[in-house]
């Protein structure tokens, strides 16, 4: 048993983080795991959409803070290996916006700290109804800076503020209003919902939903102008594709597209 | 009958696309409709406030497909063609962002593809009750990549995602939340909605509306500081006109400002 | 009595907007006595959170229509009387994003124009439930063009197009769902609630909340990479303070961390 499942079944990729009595946090076993197993989705051309879960009563709670405080006894005080740490967090986090496939977050229990950076960071997120989320850091001295970067890109900015400072937590129902989330369900459909939301990307042409997310976020960085003539150029060569071609010839003739996805 | 209806009443342009049997996709006519008319509004100092509907069962149901896949007879495939293409449908769209007057969508029945970045380009958008939305390319292998450049700068970027990825529908209710529609109204008083709307705009200083507009836009894409430096310009330029003069005093005097809207 | 009262309470500094007759307009004094005390306030290390409120029957109502109208008399029409009060309003903006403390809006009444600006701009808002709030110049002839910044970076942009070119009011419910307020509750709870809030921030770490709002506001203005290698620094930082040890530690052996704040 390693300390993060990977169950495929066809285009889905099942990721389940399996420490439970760490409730999942973010230790440096933790994060080399997810990257070396998204690094090597990344390469997967038969995956096409990939679910992250956590085992036991949480999600994630965010960073190991034992390791952490462990890190100290360095001669640096830890300083070279905190900036090593957030520098390896960090790229996980740009390694979910950069794969070509989406990633859908499953939290439930609790999502705190990079916990929530999760959530934030996956392309789509379905949580157990009641899931609570926040950005609690502040409570211990330690302000949520990085997962602030996730979070105040998926939420209003006084929302955001909110829970950076005050380290409340916020519940379901207030996290689909805020758009932290999609959508919530009961705990026990939780994987049910989540592979019903794969399977659906996961029918659509996996080319196209890889060129669309890579598109996503980088348009997002550009002015309007910049990103209609980046996405122009993206719609053309989606356009080339004989996949495309067949998918629009299927739709004029009424029938369903038979995909060579290749 | 053109297939792009022009109907002014006042300071009011009333577009209605009319192709019903299109569905008012947005074809080569009905781009070049659309770009003629509203470079013709651009110029025109009578008109302060523009409304676009659609003739028929549905707003704007996107690219016409079929002019499309005629395009694929070119030589090279339809490259040229679909790069022309998704030009001039991006100019439209900056044309609308760049118009000096308001532009108030009034969507109903369908908005998918591009006709739903249509809806998001808008200023404003009023729907009918019951108007379904959707960036549903994905659906024939086509990735929706420049309706979500409108699309994502409308609504929260969970949300955009999934409307891409999945292909589904969104109705007014759920419009309204995300903020991609301003509010929506019975069919039968979607009109005279949008005339109220359009009638409240026209009603203030035409001047004003357009400075306004042009710095609004320009200013999003701006850091906090360049932002405040050249809306500060724009202020000072507001109130040295004559009827913003006028417009102060009658505010002082409690009376109704009379403006020369010179 | 001066135009705006500040009454300390161990880590928190109520300011009060104190000229009832002029609806607490942003007027050159009001201006001034705002940035002399926001600058005291920068450097005043006891001072962890800042709430603001308004005397009287409005939290704030604008600019100070009667005092530019006399900057008019000028040789220049007043432009150089104008760019200067936008240049100090601006500053002021500024200030609030820049000061290290939150700043947390009271708003009642109505909060129009610079004054919906204010509410914009604070880091947090509790109002008083019925409160307005307006970008209302359109009405006499000037566009909200400075508060418009600040309001596009807290409400969707249908929506804050719509009450910029309306000029019509939105009160505390749509406020919330629309991200400009954090929440309301009756008037006369307002003060407790704000209290409450600042409470709850002052008990934090008072040099975790100040590198995380610094950040804040940066990181946001930034893409996603550049973010990411900001904020990991931030952190680092973060973590090499005695303070934050002791919150770590004081965690992990359950038990209330005992600070210096030093």
């Amino acid at each position: 048993m390693t300390i993060l499942e990977r169950q495929d079944d066809g285009a889905i990729a099942r990721l389940t983080m399996n420490q439970p009595e760490k409730l999942n946090a973010l230790s440096d076993g933790m994060l080399d795991a997810l990257q070396t197993t998204l690094d090597e989705i990344a390469e997967d051309n038969s995956t096409r959409v990939v679910t992250l879960a956590g085992e036991g009563k949480a999600f994630c709670a965010g960073h190991d803070l034992k390791e952490m405080t462990q890190g100290r006894q360095a001669e640096d005080g830890g300083k070279a290996y905190f900036a090593d740490l957030f520098s390896r967090c960090s790229k996980l986090m740009r390694t979910i916006r950069d794969l070509p496939q989406p990633v859908i977050a499953l939290p439930h229990g609790i999502a705190t700290a990079a916990g929530c950076q999760l959530v934030a960071t996956c392309d789509l997120a379905v949580a157990a109804t009641g899931t609570r989320f926040g950005v609690n850091g502040v409570n211990i001295g330690l302000f949520c800076s990085t997962p602030m970067v996730a979070l105040s890109r998926n939420i209003p900015r006084k929302q955001a503020f909110e829970m950076l400072t005050t380290g409340e937590f916020i519940e379901t129902d207030r996290a689909i209003e805020l758009g932290l989330i999609n959508r919530a369900v009961p705990h026990d459909g939780l994987h049910a919902a989540g592979d019903d939301l794969a399977h659906t990307i996961a029918a659509k042409l996996g080319a196209a939903v890889k060129i669309g997310k890579q598109a996503f976020y980088k348009q997002l960085e550009m002015g309007l102008d910049d990103a209609y003539a980046f996405t122009g150029e993206v719609m053309v060569e989606n356009m080339m594709w004989r996949d495309t071609e067949e998918g629009i010839s299927a739709f004029i003739e009424k029938r369903t597209p038979e995909w060579k996805q290749d």
